[in-house]
């Protein structure tokens, strides 16, 4: 195990009618906030009456910035750090997804910073510090309600890159299964894809004795396996949004990696696809950690028998340790297209085009990935296997 | 699942050689600290110069209050509170285990209240503030280091209380495997008694639909039985200490009973036999813990055959439900009696004398447990049970 530090502050409310704390968790910070968010989907559920009347009976003003697209853009980022600046915003009340969430932890960043927000994405900044920031969560998936990290997509160049920094966790994030229930099927199992990705980072990892943290992995992964196929057949059930919810948030708050390095390589790989094609986070996961898996499991076969044996009850063949990993390869295979997912890129109708290209942007500032080193020529390898 | 908040800011500083940073953590608070600790032991181990080290490198005075005992006194925790203000002293250090971060705490609380600090303990008052304090951990057991609770001794009519406050929590809290290898045998087996009553209390509940929670659990539960042993038969084996005492905080850090009511009957009867005995806590839980599963169980016998299957691999005999669920509660006290703790009061020296006694004085605020609600017969009935 190595040595670590951890602190996840973030203060979680969680349960039904939650979003109605809103105006009472955000006046802590102000009477003046910037509220981030999507396009109509919050207008349609009545979600942004309630928050908006949550935070006038606390007296606070707003100033709104809507338009976050999936795969958040910079562009728009830039245009909130100026909003901010101007009218003297010290508190940014994020209402949506992942998106909504990461957009808002960019402006947080920018606001107090005199370059370019997006020096912070290319290594030429580090984030250091940022204004407070919370969250009413509407998708479960990206785990950014607690994270400290956030992904924003460069129009120019289409570059999608990662940065983070403790002070970007926000300070409270509200959870509210109710929310997620008129999620569409294709955007609940993006979610559930996004955050088992998440612990799959997590858990395939070079570092030995962390038997405490490989078995809160296999916790979260069993319970997401257990309800995904009833949020999809069902999706007013509240007991299963919940759990749903809830292991979106374990995922991704790093209470699960403590002492041990994750690989993020399959992120990586998916953000050049996304990139480029604009296709979900989550779909785009799909498709490529299983052939992250079949390209890198003869790295650590024992690793991925646990996976195998713990996660999906696959039976150790103890004459062929290698059989029993393929064969958890193939239940996550299987499990992402039964709830819906595209697990090749031709069914996302992605075609050989941009291989080159996105293997050559992924690796430009290094190998990606720790548990396997990828350099161009294995990203490549690696998206002719997800063909 | 129940509406739930979660917040615990605790950061959490793990590793080896990690204490060196003790001094460091704590100058973010002031100049001036209270050292706070138990008996000679940190003296003897090195650490005590290691932490004043630390300190005086940074600049910080140091007033000192050891002598903290086992199930920690009121009387010293009156002297700490005093001494606090006499000397205008706004940061707390505990170095030691449960008991010298318990007192700490209820110091903490006492410093910032005009009246007797015990009333906290009496529900005459509550905390709403506390001092900050910092904690360097000797002992996995307690989880003290990161909750918002701490648990005193009364001399006078020999009352053991509880009670708790999110500012309680530490600010910090320094966790070296090292530091451990030098533990007896008997104190790390109470330690690890502690550690897995403290799942025990939260997994025990009536709460439906709570599946990743369980799960969280039933991980952290196999975690410390996988690694139990390896500590004691082999006392400075790294890996093995560090998966014990990282299990040791995430078991009391309140991330596992998100949702969830736990029960906490057990521990109130134990705070009675230790309030009189003066028996290690974790001894008394050892005991205790399978007698309430013995007088409990037809209450909720799957959660009982959950717990065989899952926590003890138990096979589940589908045509004797109760036997799964008696074998769950025979493991749990065959594993206590193999690391060394008695699991009855006969072998604690303990006898009939004052059942009667520790049943009233136990339930006279009124039942005890959630699970079921324990009166003053049921615990009357428990203890016999444990004889």
């Amino acid at each position: 195990m190595q040595n670590f530090e951890f602190q996840n502050a973030t203060k979680l409310i969680f349960g039904k009618d939650t979003e109605e704390a809103v105006g009472k968790e955000a006046v802590v910070y102000g009477k003046k906030l910037l509220l981030h968010y999507g396009g109509g989907s919050i207008k349609e559920s009545g979600l942004y009456d309630r928050v908006v009347k949550s935070l006038h009976e606390q007296g606070i003003e707003i100033i709104e910035l809507g338009g976050v697209k999936p795969n958040p853009r910079v562009s728009l980022v830039r245009e909130g750090v100026k909003l901010c600046k101007e009218n003297e915003i010290n508190f940014i009340l994020a209402v949506g997804g992942g998106s909504v969430i990461d957009s808002a932890k960019a402006i947080a960043a920018g606001v107090k910073y005199d370059g370019d927000v997006w020096d912070f994405f290319t290594g030429e900044s580090v984030v250091t510090d940022c204004l407070p920031l919370g969250v009413v969560l509407t998708i479960p998936a990206a785990g950014s309600e607690t994270s400290g990290g956030t992904v924003i997509t460069n129009e120019e160049g289409w570059y999608k890159r990662a940065t983070g920094h403790n002070s970007m966790r926000p300070q409270f994030a509200i959870l509210n299964p109710e929310l997620t229930y008129t999620l569409p099927s294709y955007q609940t199992a993006c979610g559930i894809t996004d955050m088992m990705a998440h612990i799959l980072e997590r858990y395939f990892t070079n570092e030995k004795n962390v038997d405490l943290t490989d078995r809160l992995c296999e916790a979260a992964l069993k319970t997401i396996i257990n309800h995904a196929h009833t949020v999809l057949e069902e999706p007013t059930n509240y007991n299963a949004r919940a759990e749903i919810m809830l292991a979106g948030t374990v995922a991704h708050n790093d209470s699960l990696s403590t002492g041990r390095i994750g690989d993020w390589g399959s992120h990586d790989i998916e953000h050049e696809i996304s990139g480029i094609y604009d296709i979900a986070h989550g779909a785009g996961l799909a498709i490529v950690f299983p052939a992250w898996m079949k390209y890198v499991y003869k790295h650590d076969i024992n690793r991925f028998v646990q996976f195998a044996n713990r996660v999906w009850d696959v039976e150790i063949d103890l004459n062929d340790l290698e059989k029993t990993a393929l064969k958890g390869i193939e239940k996550t295979e299987q499990f992402f297209s039964s709830i819906g997912m595209p697990v090749t890129l031709q069914e996302a109708n992605i075609g050989e085009e941009h291989f080159a290209e996105m293997s050559k942007k992924g690796t430009e500032r290094g190998p990606l990935g720790n548990f396997v080193k990828l350099y161009e020529d294995d990203v490549h390898h690696i998206l002719k296997l997800a063909k």
